[in-house]
C-alpha cells in the first residue's frame, strides 16, 4: 500500500449496511440455533483472526462492524491496518466479546475480511508488476453486485486506483454511443452541450485513426481497447501527453508489464474484483 | 446440469430487489449521463449476449429484470436455461429494448450473469469430477455477503447442492460450540431440547475418536474436517451408512476424485463460491 | 418454561426493527401530541409494567427496546425472565426513563408484550396437559405477518417448540404435491434429487394405507392429518419410531391430552398462534 | 356491515408493503423448495377458498395480492366482499395461477384473511349486540405491532368504528398528563395554545366529579374509564349531549349491550384487536 | 416563538431517517473524497454555525444529527433553541468534532436549518402580522414531498400553527367531493356514516350561500376560499361563532392583516412551505 | 429550454422512491377519509392541469406516477414537455382516471410540479439574463434534503447546468481542506495521489494571489469566491483558458449579467434550489 492510501475511509453507513445485509442473511428469523442451545448468554470469549496466506488486508471496517453488531461492547483490535500487509499465519486482529457473538459473526465477518482482501491482494500484484512505470492500475464496473463501493476501496487498498464508480460520474462514449448519436462530433457535441462541466469525458477507440479523430476534440482520456502492445506505444506517441491514456481488455499478470512499458497512464483490469479470490484468514480462539 | 435442475427457481422478489440494488449502485443520482446524452429516448435497438468462454449458464432472470427495470417493454428471450450449456462464441440471450435501456442495463445484467454463471462452470467441473461416485459437491457459506441465495442457486445450476443456507435451517456443532458447553454429550442434550424437530443436526469431527463419540448420538450427519483420504475412507467404514458423512477442508478440483472414491456422501467446497471468477460474456450489438 | 429454554434469544435486529416499525405506526409525522403538549421534555418518571392476570411472560427485548428507542438512556429492569411464570398483580419490569418517553412507548411496549406473553401462556396450557408424555406441543405457520419469528420465540418461552419457520427450512409434501409430482414415488425422487441433505423431509398422510407407503420411503417425519384418537394409536403402532410422528388438525386444550396419549411426538396447534388474546397487563406510575 | 362500509378501502401501497413482508418471512432465500422440486414451472391450478365457519370477511386484498405476487398473472375473483358474510362451508373467493404460486402464496393469503376476517367477525358480534342503541362500537391501539392500518380496516368491514389511528391524529388527555402539566386547566390550555385545530381533544375521566370539571372546557369528547352501568347513566345526564361520550374498560359480550343502554355515544373495545382469534379458512383444489 | 412552543419535538427516528437520506445523497459510494484526501482521518476542529441573516431559527437537531453521523463523538451545542430568534452575525450552535465530519456533514447540516429556519422565519412574519388578532396562521399540504414533518414543525417554531399533516388524519370537503357524492347533504351523510368520531370536518365554501347551507350541518369549520376582505366579514359574521373561520386563498404579507382583522380564526399559508426561501447561515472555522 | 435538453431523464426508480415517500406522507394508515367516504370506488374522472402564472415546466415523470401509483391505468397526456414554456391559463397536461385516485394523488403531484417547475423558471431567467455570454449557470449542493437528483433535473430543464452532485463526483478544494493538508502543495499533492483519473478538480481561491498560486497545478477549474466585478475580470485574464473559470457567491438577477461579462464561463447560484418558490398550477375537473 503506498503512503497516501491510509487516508482514505468507506462511507460508514455503507459498512452498516453492508453488514446488516449480510448478518440477516446469515441469521435469518431463527437466529444461530446451534449456538444458541450450547453457549450461555453471559460466556465470554476472545479469538485471533489468522491469515492462511500472504495477502494485503482490506476489510476491517465490516469485520468489527459485525462482531459490535451482536455485541455492542465487543472489542476489535487491528493488528494490521486496511493496507497493511500479512504473512501466512500473522495475526490481523483479535476480538474480544460475549462467545455468542463471536461464533454467530464470525462467518459473515470473514466473508468481508476474505472478499476485500482477495480483491486487495491481487490489485496489490497487478500494482507491483508495473512498478516504476507510469502506469496505474485502476477497477472497472465489472463488481459484485451491492458491493461496488467495498470492493472500490479494497481496489485503493491494494495500491490501485478507481476508474469512475458508475454511470453518473464521468463520461465514456463507446461505439454505440458513437453510432446512436450519428457520428464522434455529434456525440461529443451533445455532451458537451448537456453534461456538467465537473465530469470528465473519456472516448473508447479500437484504430489509431480513431485516436486521432478523438484528438481533435477537446476530451479528457482516451481508453485504448484491446491494442497490441506495438500498437499502444504508437498509440502513446501520437497522444503525447495531450490527454489521459489507458489501456483496457483482457489485462493479466502476465501482460500488463509489457502494457506499461509502452507509457500508458492507465492500465484498467476488470480481474480485480471479477476474479479475484478470497484471501484465506480463520477465527483462531484463545 | 442434471435433469432434476431446471425446476429449481428464485423467489422473484430476491432477484428484483438484487437488481434493484445494483442498479441503483451504477446509475446513482445522474443516471447514464453518456447515454442519455447521445441516444434519443425513442430509439430501439437490439443485441445479443454471446459467451467469450465455455460454461454453464445461470443468472437469466436477474439479467432479464435488469433490462426490464429501465424498460418494462423489454423482450429478453434466452437461447439456454440456467443450467445449460454454452460454447465458445455462443448465444446466451437477445434483447430488444430501447437503446438506452440496453446500454444502461448491460453491465449489470453482466454482472449478475458473469458471476453466477462463473459459479454454476466452476461447480459443474467440481460435480464432473466426481461422476460415477456416491458424493455430491456441496456449496458452504462463504459467499458473497448479500449475494446467498444467488449464489447457491448458481451451485444448485452446476449440479451441485446447497449445505445450509445460514445460521438458522440446520444445525452444525463445532469444536467451539462443544467447549463452551463442556462436552458433546452437554452439547447435543441442549440441543435435542431446544431445537425444533425439523432441523438435522451435523457434529464436526477432526479424528475417528471424535467420529466414534458423535456416532453414539443420534445425529444426522458427520462433518470430517480436514481429513487425509486414508482417515476418512476409515471413517466411511465406522459410519456404515448411519449418518451422511460430509468431508471438507481445502478440497481442490485435483484432490475431489480421491476424496469421493472414499466413499463420503458429500463433500463441501467453499471455492465454489469464494474463488470462482465470472464467466467471460459480451453484449453484441445486432 | 423448561430450563433449557432460558438460552433463547431473538436476533436483536429483528426486534429493532419491529420495534421501528411499530413506534412509526403509533407516533406518525405529527408524534404523541398530547405528551408534547403537557409534559416538559426534561421531566423524569418512574413505572412499573404490571400483570393483570397469571401467565408466562415473553416480549421483554421489543418491550424494552421501545422505551430506549425513545429514550437513549432509559433504565428497564425486568423482575421475571421470558418464560417465567407472573400471577395477577405481579409486577414484570420497572422503567425509568424521560416521562415523555414513557408516555410515548407505552402502548407499543405493552402491545408486544401482550401478545407475546398470550402466546406464551396459551402454549404453556397445552405444555401442561401433555405432561409426561412423550408429546412435544408444536406451532405452525399460522403466525402474525410480519411477526413469525417472535411468536415461533414466544411458543418456545411458552415450553412449546418449532415446526419449520417457513417454506424454505423444512419440506413438508402435501396431497397437492404428490398429485402435481404424479404419486409419492416422483414427489419423493424429485425431493431427493434436489434438495440439501440438511433438509428434513415430512410427509402429510390422511389414511393408513398412505402412512404405510410413505413409511416406504426413508423419509424423516409424518404428519398424521386430522385423524381420530384410535387411528393415531394404530399409526403410532405401524410406525414403531423409525421417524417421527405429528398429529396435527383442529387440536384443542380439551383434546390435546388424548391426543399424546396416543404416543405420537409431535402435536402441532395452530391455536397457539392464531387463535390466542393477549396477556394483560398495564404500565402503572410510581 | 353496514351500506356506508363498501366505500372503505386500503392504501394500496400498505397492502403491497405487509404482503411483501410476509411472503419474504414465508419464503426466505431458499424459497419453497417442497414445491419447487415436486411441481413444474408451467403447471396451472385452479382453487377455491372457503370457510370453515360462520363469520365476516376482510383481508380479500392481501389475499389477491399474495398470489399476484407470485404470479402476476394470476385471476383472483371474490364471491363476497370485504364486510359481507360467509356461512361455514361458503365460497369466498376462487384463485386460478401457476400451481407454484398457489401453493406458495396459500398460506399468507390466509393468514391475513384469518386474522382480518376474525376481527371483523368478532367487531360484527359486539356491532349486533348493540343493536338499536346509540352506541358505535369502536377500536383502540391495542392493535397487533405493524398491522394497525389493517386491523382498523378490518374493524370498519364488521361494522364498527375507528378510534384514533395513533398519537398523532387525536389528543387523548390521560390522569399522567394532567398530572405531569399540573392540573387539567394547565394540560388544557397547553394543548389549545400548541395543538392544530383540526385535532379533537378528548379527556379521559374516572370519576363524576372529573366529568364535571373537563366538562368546564371546550372538549370534543370524555372517556369515561371503568365506570359501572350506574355510574355511566349518571355521566350521559351530566354531559347532556354536549360532547361526545365513551365508555371504556373491560367490555365484553356480554356487558356491552348494558353499556349501550346506557346512551354513551361509543363504546371503545380493546379485544376486537387484542383478543379476536382467526376466521378459520382453507383453500381447496378445483 | 410563544411561549408554549418549546416544548415541541420531532419524532427521533424521522429526524435520523431524513439525515440518513440526505447524507447518502451528498456522499454517495465515494465518500467525500476531497475531505478524506486532504485531511488525517484524527485531526480535529471546531467551528460556529453563524447567520448571515436574522431570523427564526429551526432545525438545530437534523443539523445536529448530520455531523453525529459521521462522527458518534461530535459535541454540538446550541446557542440559541428551535424558535428562537437570531439576529444577522450572531451565532446559532458551535461544533466540535473530527475535522473530516465537520467538513462532510456541514452541507447537509445547513440544508436542514437554511430550509427549516427560512421557514419559520417566514412564518414568524405572517404571525406578526397578525399580532392581537384572533386570527392564528395555519400551513398547508403544500409541502416539499419527504419533508412534510420537518416543515410543519418549523411552521410551530415560527409560532404558526399545523393544519392536517395529510389526508388521513382530517377531514375536508371540497367542490369536488360534493359532486361525486350528490351534494353535501349526501356528502356530510356518508362521512358521518364511516369516519371516525375524532376526526373533525371541514368544509370549503366559495359563497356565502354554500356557507349557510353548510352551517345547517354540524360541522367543526367552514374553509372560506377566496373571498374578499367584505365577504369574509359578512362570512365571520354568519358563522358567530358556531364553528371555526378559516380564510383560505392567495394570503401575502400584504393581505394577511386585513384578512385577520375580518375575525376569522385561522388564515393558511401555503406560502410558508411552497415560497420560503432559505436562511442564510455557514459554518465558519475557530 | 435549449434544444439538447429533451434528451435528459430521471432513473425511473428515483422518480418511483421519491413518489412512494410522498404518497406515504399524504396517504398515512388511514388513507383519503374525505374521498373514500364521498366518492365510489367506480367513479371515473377527468381532470386538466393548469398553470397559473407563466413559467418552465419540470416533473412531469412524478406528476403522472403519483396518479398511477393510485390507479394502475390512469391515462396522463403532457400538453407541454419538461423543458417547456407554458402560459398562465395554459394546461400542462390532462389526466383521465378514477376520480379517488383523482382527488388523492391531486397534492402530491402539484407538490412536484410546483417545486420542481419553480425552479425551472427561476433557472430559466438566470439563463435568459446571460444570454450572449460565454457563461453557463449552474447549480449548487445546497438543494432539498432527499430531492437533490430532481432539483438538478429541474435545473437542466431551465436551461442550466449541473455542478457536481454530491461530494463523491467531482473534487472541490476549499481553504479549510487546503490549511489541514499544510498548504496548496500538500493538499493538491495528496488529492493526485489519491483520487481517481476520472474525477476534475477544483480549488477555491478568493484572490488573485491565491488563484495564480492554484494556476501552477495541473487543475480543472477555480471557483472565483465572491469576488466583485473588477476582480473576476482580473481573473478572468489571468486564467486566458487554461482552465474553467467560476463565479460563485451571493449572485443575484440583478448582478448575474455583470458576472457574466467578466469572461467566466460558469456562475453557480445557490438561489436555484435554495430560494425559488413553487410554480402555481391546478387541478381543474372538466
Amino acid at each position: 500500500m503506498t503512503d497516501a492510501a491510509p487516508q482514505t475511509e468507506l462511507p460508514p453507513f455503507l459498512v452498516r449496511q453492508a453488514v446488516r445485509v449480510a448478518l440477516r442473511e446469515d441469521l435469518g428469523a431463527a437466529g444461530d440455533v446451534t449456538t444458541t442451545a450450547t453457549v450461555t448468554a453471559d460466556a465470554q470469549g476472545k479469538a485471533t483472526i489468522v491469515a492462511r496466506e500472504d495477502g494485503i488486508i482490506a476489510g476491517l471496517q465490516p469485520a468489527e462492524a459485525a462482531f459490535r453488531f451482536l455485541d455492542s461492547e465487543a472489542r476489535f483490535e487491528h493488528v494490521i491496518e486496511d493496507g497493511g500487509h500479512v504473512a501466512e499465519g500473522g495475526t490481523i486482529a483479535t476480538v474480544a466479546a460475549k462467545t455468542r457473538a463471536l461464533l454467530s459473526a464470525e462467518r459473515v465477518a470473514l466473508n468481508f475480511l476474505g472478499r476485500l482482501s482477495g480483491i486487495a491482494t491481487l490489485t496489490e500484484r497487478y500494482v507491483a508488476e508495473v512498478k516504476n512505470t507510469r502506469a496505474r492500475i485502476v477497477c472497472t464496473r465489472k463488481t459484485t453486485p451491492g458491493l461496488r463501493a467495498l470492493e472500490k476501496y479494497a481496489v485503493r487498498m491494494g495500491g490501485g486506483f478507481n476508474h469512475r464508480f458508475g454511470l453518473y460520474d464521468a463520461v465514456l462514449v463507446k461505439d454505440n454511443h458513437i453510432a446512436a448519436a450519428g457520428g464522434m462530433r455529434k456525440a461529443l457535441d451533445a455532451l458537451y452541450a448537456q453534461v456538467g462541466h465537473m465530469l470528465k469525458i473519456e472516448v473508447e477507440v479500437d484504430t489509431l485513426d480513431q485516436l486521432r479523430e478523438a484528438l481533435s476534440y477537446p476530451i479528457d482520456a482516451v481508453l485504448l481497447d484491446n491494442m497490441d502492445v506495438a500498437t499502444l506505444k504508437e498509440a502513446v506517441a501520437i497522444v503525447t501527453g495531450r490527454v489521459l491514456t489507458e489501456a483496457s481488455g483482457g489485462v493479466t499478470l502476465e501482460t500488463v508489464r509489457g502494457i506499461a512499458e509502452t507509457g500508458v497512464d492507465l492500465i484498467s483490469v476488470g480481474a480485480l474484483t471479477h476474479s479475484s479470490r478470497n484471501l484465506d484468514s480463520s477465527l483462531e480462539w484463545s
